[in-house]
């Protein structure tokens, strides 16, 4: 029943808006802190009953590790193994060290195929294969088998159940069979699908049919007419990061996962891909930053480890940035100033690098960079730099002048700028687009090579063009 | 029929694995190169024939804007909506620019009604106008409706197209329902939909269904008996980032969008969704750069002016750390060692605030920070700053004092690096924290501030320690 009035229902609807914000977990937080100091765990389990799992990992990744462990004790009787997979992975390690081995086997062993292989795979070596003796046989060997698969492949994320029929089907058939299946527990159907695949004899997928388009069928219709054949199928070993890729340039909501001989082994779906995205986008942003992905929940000690490593080399690059002010040790002697301005030069081109280094890293990671609109946007890289040289030139140029009432000098840091900016733009495109062809990830390394470069170009164009012309 | 040998099958998996990458495009690339050298639109059409639009879309922003508007005039007498709807902003435009109002109008107007909007939201008003003049009544009243909705709202993201039906019918008639509408060109039922919503008299959602429990369910069922009615009900209102929240966290496919008077007004799908998470973070990503979304695209001038006013902001704070240098002019004048030591302190500062910046800005936008855990993390950071401080002083000092000969110069850079470090970790966490408060958005702002606090407090520290001891 498509609502006929709708239309005129919805012209009442340009009244103010306010923004309405979607926050399921904050006001819970502190009911529960409340119980939590008034020591009453049959008040938690009350106000968690009826708690969404997904909401439940949110609310217990904001307490402190303590209340953590206290939360989880009080509901660990009816543990739902959907809180255990989505927690972060650092607090998950913690709940899992806590409730111990045993328990966590039981709970992993009611999860979906992907979830448990999600958990498990997280976990070091000896962990893991005390997890997996602890299991039954038919579980552990449909988790080992993904496992087998290379990490953050297609094959670790599909999930094994999936309905195939074959093309000689009807609709009706097809619809009957799922009904037979409904009731069965232990069925191999999954709980929720999309599409459902078409597969040939030799069990490789020859089509795909929306369950919407199954359903707007009649009953003797043969599956084989209303297949769509023109379907993407995923090889077990691909990436992630492409599967996602996909999903996104061709609406998908479940693709087909085959292995080396074309056949259907299993299904990946849209809730899992969006996992993938988020994952990758958290991943990104956290490594331009110089962080962990998992930085907000790990231990103080652990986040001060995997900071250093990046600080360190920030360390060296800085120390060879003093180097080349060292050389004109005798330059600054003499002019005083010359230290007070240095840093403005090296600053800017170290943000005008940035902007454009951005740019590139993005393009790399969406595929929309090849080798000929590289040059493209090199070229117009280094037209921006060299524009926004000029006015900054322009500015600081006058504010040297005026500051030490020394026109050369206001010229000297105003050819620099725009030396620098030139560079600088140069080296934000060149710099990932290089890395990128020697296999090292731009997204990573990129900024470290920059800001050595604009650094290092920054105080020898104005350090060595004081040199020269000011003495 | 679910394969029984699967198992089996799959156990032949763990072979070597290539890594499989998915890339529709580039070859397809290289091709249309050789047709537009060639000067032949008949072999460009051939090719692109039957590629996907988003294929397509993908293809056209590779190429410079002249070639890229040779392809547009091959294919424009059949030109595919969704190519339109799946450009990118700025290249859109320059397309819409190129084929006109006119043509423009009849391509829009056979989109469904959320790409419709998506492609003339982003117009200029007069523009606007003249595109919704040229389509027909229905059509424009359809999409002005949508445009009453603030931007980024969800009720731009719904499509007005969905199932919708009382809970007193039976899985039988609503099958047969939509099997009657399968045919019908112009029907109201959406070409692809994951769920069928069940309404009260009053139009407002009191369930949902998905489409996989529907076809399990044997006929005379009711749909009362085998709806869901925890379901999340989406205000028309709320921001499009809270839905993409809400979608990931509950694993949707599909929801139902609410007026005020909590009516069913529309339907978001899991696809938009995606592309808005998509956006989101290509948005996360670009601003932390300091570089707008669209950069890639824009023209060289668009892209300087849109670049200027960050870098300008640079400059300001950079002049400001060269004010503070300036009041140690003296000091410096007497030891030039410390014009050459100066930047590390102030760099090292930047980076360490930075990595506590980033995870801080993470938190908030996955609203993973609240009053409580933010004062933990502040704990945690300083402490993880004062940490990698010492660390670093003791290397620092070391350098210092063997480079220059003088352990008194390594013991107040050594100082300075603690002081700075300890201040950019309390900076970096608070900073974003406190423009959260103040309602501006802390992934764009916090980096201005952050920098400005940790040169200012490197060279003020360093340089003010070292008049006061090696004096």
């Amino acid at each position: 029943m498509v609502d006929p009035v709708l239309k005129e229902e919805s012209e009442t609807q340009n009244a103010a808006f306010e923004e309405v914000v979607y926050d399921p977990v904050t006001a819970l937080e502190h009911s529960i802190r409340e119980a939590l100091e008034a020591d009453s765990p049959q008040r938690i389990r009350e106000l968690l009953i009826s708690v969404h799992a997904a909401d439940i990992a949110d609310l217990l990744e904001r307490f402190a590790p303590d209340d953590r462990l206290r939360v989880i004790d009080t509901i660990r009787l009816d543990f739902d193994p959907d809180v255990l997979a989505e927690l972060d992975d650092a607090v998950r390690e913690e709940v899992i060290e806590h409730i111990g081995v045993e328990e966590t086997a039981a709970v992993v062993a009611e999860m979906d195929t992907d979830d448990a292989v999600q958990v498990i795979e997280e976990l070091d070596e000896p962990e893991q294969q005390e997890l997996l003796a602890e299991m039954s046989d038919s579980d552990r060997v449909l988790i080992e088998e993904a496992l087998t698969y290379p990490e953050d492949s297609a094959g670790r994320m599909m999930q094994r159940e999936l309905v195939a029929v074959p093309p000689y089907w009807t609709v009706g058939q097809t619809i009957d069979y799922m009904r037979e299946h409904a009731d069965q527990d232990e069925s191999d159907l999954p709980e929720t699908f999309y599409d459902i695949f078409v597969v040939d004899p030799g069990h490789r997928p020859i089509g795909t049919i929306q369950l919407s388009k199954l359903l707007r069928t009649k009953r003797p219709v043969m599956v084989a007419e209303i297949m769509a054949e023109d379907m993407e199928r995923i090889p077990a070993s691909m990436d992630q990061e492409d599967v996602a890729f996909m999903f996104r340039q061709r609406d998908l909501v479940s693709a087909p996962v085959i292995d080396d001989g074309e056949r259907l082994v299993g299904a990946i779906t849209i809730d899992d891909v969006v996992d993938v995205i988020h994952e990758e986008h958290e991943e990104d942003i956290m490594r331009l930053g110089g962080v962990r992905e998992d930085d907000l929940y790990d231990a103080a000690i652990e986040t001060t480890r995997s900071r250093f490593s990046w600080l360190f080399v920030n360390l060296i690059t800085a120390v060879l940035a003093s180097i080349v002010i060292s050389f004109f040790e005798g330059t600054i002697d003499q002019i005083v100033a010359l230290a007070v301005l240095m840093p403005i030069v090296a600053s800017m081109g170290g943000n005008a690098g940035t902007q454009a280094m951005t740019v590139a890293v993005r393009a790399l990671a969406m595929k929309e960079l090849t080798p000929t609109n590289s040059l493209r946007l090199i070229g117009k890289e280094i037209l921006v730099g060299w524009i926004n040289g000029v006015l900054f030139a322009i500015l600081i140029g006058f504010i040297a002048w005026y500051w030490f009432n020394n026109p050369l000098l206001g010229a000297v840091i105003a050819v620099a700028m725009v030396v620098n900016l030139v560079v600088a733009a140069a080296a934000g495109t060149t710099i990932p687009l290089l890395l990128e062809r020697v296999g090292v990830d731009p997204a990573i390394a990129s900024a470290v090579f920059l800001t050595t470069v604009t650094d290092v170009v920054g105080f020898a164009a104005f350090l060595g063009l004081a040199a020269i012309f000011l003495f």
